[in-house]
């Protein structure tokens, strides 16, 4: 049975833990700490609960379900001896809350959430996938029709193939599956929730089921 | 019969020029100076030449096909008042070379080419538009199956209207066309190019030649 933490309770966090719960996979779900109130609509899933530590320490993948303002301080509170050799799969977007209107991505070429997780923590595989759509399309791609696609940035192999299978267990195809390079290309990805945003408030209601494809000659 | 002036003679402004040449359109493609040697191949497809300020004059509709490097300059180089009502239909990105591998993108939510030039230029409608593809994409989008998109920035809904006329004698259809609002979004597009470079140095031969669509629940 395929083990899996999954770091953060919010909406992201609760999706995944609703989407793994069953007998196929063996789920736990952290937060700041192990009592959090945000735990308990997990736990009515019938899915493991504890903290960020717990999450770690139950499995070799990660699930970095964080808002991607707080993910560093989250791996940080684990520590780099609990994370070594793990694999975590960071769907995490900095967005910054503005006053007015939507919050607002910090991503830049030199800036992402991916490449910073990586160079804090160089004894864990960092891979930065899942993050350019809306969580109900991360978990069940069938949801939206034909080839679209999900990017994959990392700098290990071995890991991106960790995360393939998982992401194939969510319902991804091979061919759905886009290998960007190593973890710098992580701003990619990032930089791409800009327009996912615009796009997101131009299509209006049922708004976030879409997801990018590549079109070829 | 539409009057184009097209700024630019890179890859760019040269394959607009080809694809705007014949009887439909008036095209005007300009350079640095009227007698610059990069005018010669325009001049050899039977397309009008001149200067940056040549092109300017001879119609309401500019096309930016210069480096989002050199862009706000080659504007300065025309002046505000020669400018003044026109609509510049903006497709550039600023795309910095590096020593190794491939050009890195400069936009960030902050730092667009599109917003820029609007700032600097407050009585010249700027409209992001087409910078999201290969140029012989932006000239022929049948080229690629399917409602692959063109998305749109700028804040004025004439101007923008005229963009898109401009496009459907491209051939794009309405359909392909996202409005993402005002010239603030444009810092969207421009940011999807890093995992333009990424997808396009992982498709290998014939890479360029694909666009983004939008897959819907």
């Amino acid at each position: 049975m395929t083990a899996i933490g999954v770091l953060g309770t919010g909406i992201v966090g609760r999706t995944f833990a609703a989407r793994l719960a069953g007998p196929d996979v063996d789920v736990l779900v952290g937060a700041r700490s192990a009592d959090s109130a945000s735990l308990a609509p997990i736990a009515d899933l019938g899915v493991r609960t504890g903290s960020f530590a717990d999450a770690a320490d139950h499995a070799d993948l990660l699930v970095n379900a964080t808002n991607g303002v707080n993910s560093l301080a989250v791996l940080e509170s684990i520590g780099a001896a609990a994370l070594a050799g793990k694999t975590v799969l960071d769907l995490s977007n900095e967005l910054v809350p503005t006053e007015h209107g939507f919050p607002v991505p910090t991503a830049s070429v030199e800036n992402s959430v991916g490449r910073r997780l990586q160079e804090a923590f160089p004894e864990t595989f960092i891979v930065k996938s899942l993050n350019t759509m809306n969580c109900t399309v991360m978990v069940d791609p069938s949801i939206v029709p034909g080839d679209h696609v999900v990017f994959l940035s990392g700098d290990d192999d071995g890991a991106k193939d960790r995360v393939r299978a998982f992401l194939a267990t969510l319902g991804w195809r091979p061919e759905q599956m886009i290998d960007l390079g190593g973890i710098e290309s992580a701003a990619g990805p990032e930089m791409m929730m800009k327009v996912w945003m615009s796009v997101t408030i131009a299509r209006g209601p049922d708004a976030p089921r879409f997801n990018w494809a590549i079109n070829s000659a």
